[in-house]
């Protein structure tokens, strides 16, 4: 299976200029997955609910999305990709599967981070694995990588790979995310965009450092901090069924789920 | 508070001339709380279940506990130790704290680690935070590093310190309870013995590397793989009470607990 990511540089706000940029970019990769940032065309540093509005896009009739269909279809692959979703009343950060037949999974951030959470609404559609072929992909934004619970539910409902679309700023998600595919053993392609969104009320730097991790935590791929990457390669999806960690060990086997109640339990106090 | 952990070399099977070092170690030590490494006292590479029942003790009328008890009262100060317990008719790696007073609590292993499947029963006592004046605590062995609902069910209960005997001898352990750390902003001392088990049926090596991580996933120090090391220091656990990693997020408030059923469903298929 061939996988990858594209880490770019969106331009806030030009969303038919940062779609153009990808298009071309895409057009002619051999792959059957690729998976690009968070908030992909529309950029990421708004400066309030009202710029959101302006620019998300109800995946049901938008141009954005029909062009990557007919991206997906020319190409024969899928896109994973960030979203800025109009849904009726509410915006989401959202991120799309999406191939060649259109939309097949919408996934809206469970864990908004910082500043978002005055742009956007909580995420309310449950973690779920879809398929491609035989392999299932699990799918995740940015900072839902602090939450262990998440890839965690993903791996538990089968995903073999955790595609996981970030405009991230803090430093310590990479490493993390190489525990989450030792912890969980899973395959994980994290895209993160780089460059800056330049906005009035300041400027927001993005660290890149796209990268393919397998199963078992060993980094496969790492991109450049602050440069253009398009990359793909063959991984073995079915290494991510081997759960074994010892002869006699599995991480997901070996849970004792009944001494994790309180993981579920409501928040009070 | 000063805390610390005793990194040594048990000798297998020699509980006395272990308990002995470790009570000449401690005799001076000026501290509030001290972990020790997983079967501190018994050594760790058991060729079968005979040998776990000749040397395991019952606490509740051990040589060692009542040993370690009057160490605790002369210096003042408590003590978490990996312990090989003996249950009635079951036999646990359980980690014992222990205070002036005797023991205050008995934490069982839940994660069993390869062969100790052979030679324990699974741990049966719910995870459970405890005081040390108003500072909290929760004990977890070695393996259950694997598994981030060990971490996040003492974080949610309140813990401030996570108190770690280990007998690693993989090398992840040490990098993952940064990210440990990191997603529960709590405190952790994972204390690890060094040195070999030579048992009739192979060696085991164990990679010392013992350390004591801040919240936020800050490495403080960490003892060398291959040097007996007693190390104590000054650590504020108020620190462990500020969960925000932004001025908009905090890693235990904002988790969504009604999307993380999963992880509290018992095994099927």
């Amino acid at each position: 299976m061939r996988v990858g990511y594209y880490q770019y540089r969106p331009q806030f706000g030009k969303v038919s200029h940062n779609l153009n940029k990808v298009v071309k970019k895409l057009g002619s990769a051999a792959a059957d997955l690729i998976v690009l940032p968070e908030l992909a065309f529309t950029g990421y540093y708004f400066r309030n609910k009202a710029e959101v509005k302006a620019l998300a896009e109800d995946p049901g009739r938008s141009v954005t999305v029909d062009t990557l269909t007919a991206l997906c279809k020319k190409q024969n692959f899928r896109i994973v990709t960030g979203f800025t979703e109009k849904a009726r009343d509410k915006y989401f950060n959202s991120a799309l599967l999406i191939g060649p037949r259109g939309v097949e999974h919408v996934y809206r951030k469970l864990h908004l981070f910082n500043e978002e959470k005055k742009w956007f609404d909580e995420g309310n559609i449950p973690l779920q694995v879809n398929r491609i072929g035989p392999v299932r992909i699990g799918i995740m934004v940015c900072f839902d990588w602090v939450f262990p619970e998440v890839t965690r539910t993903l791996a538990l409902q089968g995903a073999d790979i955790i595609c996981h679309p970030s405009n991230l700023v803090l430093g310590y998600c990479q490493q993390t995310m190489l525990t989450r595919c030792l912890e969980n053993k899973v395959y994980a392609i994290t895209t993160n965009r780089f460059g800056y969104d330049n906005r009035p009320q300041g400027n927001l730097r993005f660290t890149g450092r796209s990268q393919i991790v397998a199963p078992g935590g060993t980094l496969i791929h790492r991109a450049a901090s602050q440069r253009e990457e398009l990359f793909i390669m063959d991984i073995d999806p079915r290494l991510a069924r081997d759960k074994s960690i010892t002869p006699h060990n599995e991480v997901l086997r070996d849970r004792r789920p009944e001494y994790y109640k309180a993981l579920t339990q409501k928040k009070g106090k």
